[in-house]
């Protein structure tokens, strides 16, 4: 059985090319880019193409490239570095409510030191409203972070506007790109933020890759202190293999980036199109357009997440229900409540997100597929008889 | 000219094996490690054994492995962690004088919270001594970090001394055994240690990889919350092929350990002992004989390390002069002034550390060639001129 990857917001397969550009800094360039001598020197160069090529994708410069090793480093160095490198200033951040666990965590473990938290709500399509960003400032608060596009419902916020009304009350400005870097366009001037992180593996580059963008000027509390890699800002031997496949990905998603997401819109939008039509009750999460191109989401009333995956997966057809990082822990999603779904209707939440390879045959498969998949599990649910039966009646 | 690598506690090349094993995970089974699919449950049963043979390699549980993306990462987990988890109790903390600066730096940016840190001295071989951390210890403290080798001068710490001492105080101890590991025998039951870091560039594993070990019970507040990922203890998508190649570096250096361990002690006896009769007043740093096996280092007078490292690396020799992760700042070590050497000696400093695929004949190159390097540097230090003059009075 040919398998059917669906599940690009959990990981993507490494690019051939990236790959093959990462297996010489295994064993034949292996020096540590903090030595002197020749086999430390030899990384040097392919370290600062790497930076160039991550800063390029984003339209920052090299000197505002910190790597680290992965987007949940990213937004903890982010987060926590920002708010305690401001600490005489103030203790008080605002996020959206449909922040990826690694800020809202990163946020709580503050909340220990002292500092406080405001969840910005979202409407029904999961977007923030800049006004409520602002509205939520007060003058101790030292960061905003908003993410740029939610992994569980595609949504693509308004980061821009959000960062405007922020600095208009001199206060930085974070935004999570991990879902969106590589995937969309992004460019840190355009939107106007002090910090931006993203991940390597969600655009074919390998796992164990991310970045902060930290703009110039803008003061970091390290979270790994060390030795004087990444201007300080991150200590640690720098992985050099991951790096550069960093770098590469990075490269490859600028250049392929239209093509990419033109192909992928026009399957999301299929799936968008057809699934609610083969489906009954099956709405979209987030918007139906305005949302990642390789993302298409949606709840299956009176359906469980997990059974809905594990009988895709017996079909060969790899999905998720929202964010491989809380995936085990089986609760309905915080984006969901916050979108106001219901806890029972919050369950049935199932994510088909494209990696490159995919195909309107994949598509077409699904679209097959999933329907009987749903038919037969609420066959078997109570409460769905007992809802068509007051809806017969 | 074939190139002489002598320079392992900066970095060592990935054994092929381990990349062998790595490579399948980049793109075949490259699926998050949390995804409940297939794709995801294909990682489960290769990650549980890498788990399972690095907490073989220093006799711990699955259970107590935490993986990390490097030594310095490991560290600055166990320092900040142990010690924010235990804050009630106390925010004192006991270090040896030559800490590595991942340990050091942690140690102060906790102080800009609060704690306050005693540097337990060392000798003149860098031996800390376990009655001077258990008088250093008070009432507040909350932690012993005491390093279980230097990767400067090789020498071995008395650690399961200093963690009975540290004990019998009810101190928790966390060890930087990141030169140690995979280097000599390592049991965290023996030791008594409540933590303990340890990297894989240092055992011919992969860059990025990395573990702590915390012993069943002891609590950590993590340095990237996030996900449900390693028990909590740290968020962030598994990187799985480093993961990979990390477990099989482990077991690789557990079944070869004996067998590497005698043939690079008998390379790093023949340096030490041939090297000081061919360079007067060179000086063993460190202890002669019980230090790392594969380690050699001397202080060179009238010499700077740098000019040293740049004439060897013309000559196809790779060395160091101290921890690679300071290399760049070009100051005299801390490690060297803890230890009684006075600045313009430790300038001097020149390590050679010895991989795998070291031969007796790369030793005896090195033999060879350096002295007359030695002698033409110094040919050009008024300083050595005045000296000779002084001494041939």
């Amino acid at each position: 059985m040919k398998r059917i990857y669906f599940d690009h917001i959990a990981a993507t397969p490494v690019h051939p090319d990236v790959l093959a550009a990462m297996l010489p800094y295994f064993q034949d360039r292996f020096g540590n880019a903090q030595s002197l001598h020749a086999d430390g020197q030899a990384v040097q160069e392919p370290l600062a193409e790497a930076r160039e090529r991550v800063a390029r994708l984003i339209n920052a410069t090299e000197a505002e490239i910190v790597f680290v090793s992965c987007g949940s480093e990213a937004n903890n160095l982010a987060v926590k570095g920002l708010a305690l490198a401001q600490r005489p200033k103030g203790t008080h951040l605002v996020l959206s409510a449909i922040e990826h666990t690694s800020v809202l965590n990163a946020a709580k473990s503050l909340e220990k030191t002292g500092f406080s938290t405001t969840l910005v709500p979202v409407d029904g399509e999961g977007r923030v409203d800049p006004a409520a960003v602002a509205a939520a400032i007060k003058p101790e608060t030292v960061l905003v972070s908003v993410q740029l596009a939610n992994s569980e419902i595609g949504t693509i916020e308004p980061v821009a506007e959000i960062a405007r009304a922020a600095r208009a009350k001199h206060v930085a400005v974070h935004t999570d790109a991990v879902a969106a870097a590589g995937n969309i366009p992004v460019d840190v001037r355009a939107l106007g933020v002090d910090a931006l992180s993203l991940a390597g593996d969600q655009f074919y580059g390998p796992k164990g890759s991310g970045a902060l963008f930290v703009r110039k000027g803008v003061k970091v509390v390290p979270l790994i202190d060390g030795g004087i890699q990444e201007g300080g800002k991150r200590g640690g031997t720098e992985n050099i293999p991951a790096i550069i496949g960093l770098g590469l990905a990075a490269e490859i998603a600028r250049l392929k980036m239209d093509e990419r997401r033109a192909a992928a819109a026009k399957l999301r939008d299929k799936i968008i199109a057809e699934l609610p039509s083969r489906i009954a009750y099956a709405r979209v999460t987030g918007p139906a357009f305005e949302r990642l191109p390789h993302h298409a989401s949606f709840v299956i009333p009176f359906v469980e997440g997990e059974a809905m995956l594990l009988s895709l997966d017996m079909k060969g057809i790899a999905a998720s229900s929202g964010s491989a990082c809380t995936s085990k822990s089986l609760k309905a999603s915080h984006v969901h409540l916050a979108m106001g779904l219901d806890h029972a209707t919050a369950q049935g939440s199932i994510v088909f997100s494209l990696i490159e390879s995919a195909t309107e045959a994949d598509v077409d498969h699904l679209l097959d597929v999933f329907p009987p998949i749903v038919e037969r599990l609420r066959s078997m649910s109570p409460l769905y008889t007992e809802f068509l039966k007051e809806n017969r009646r």
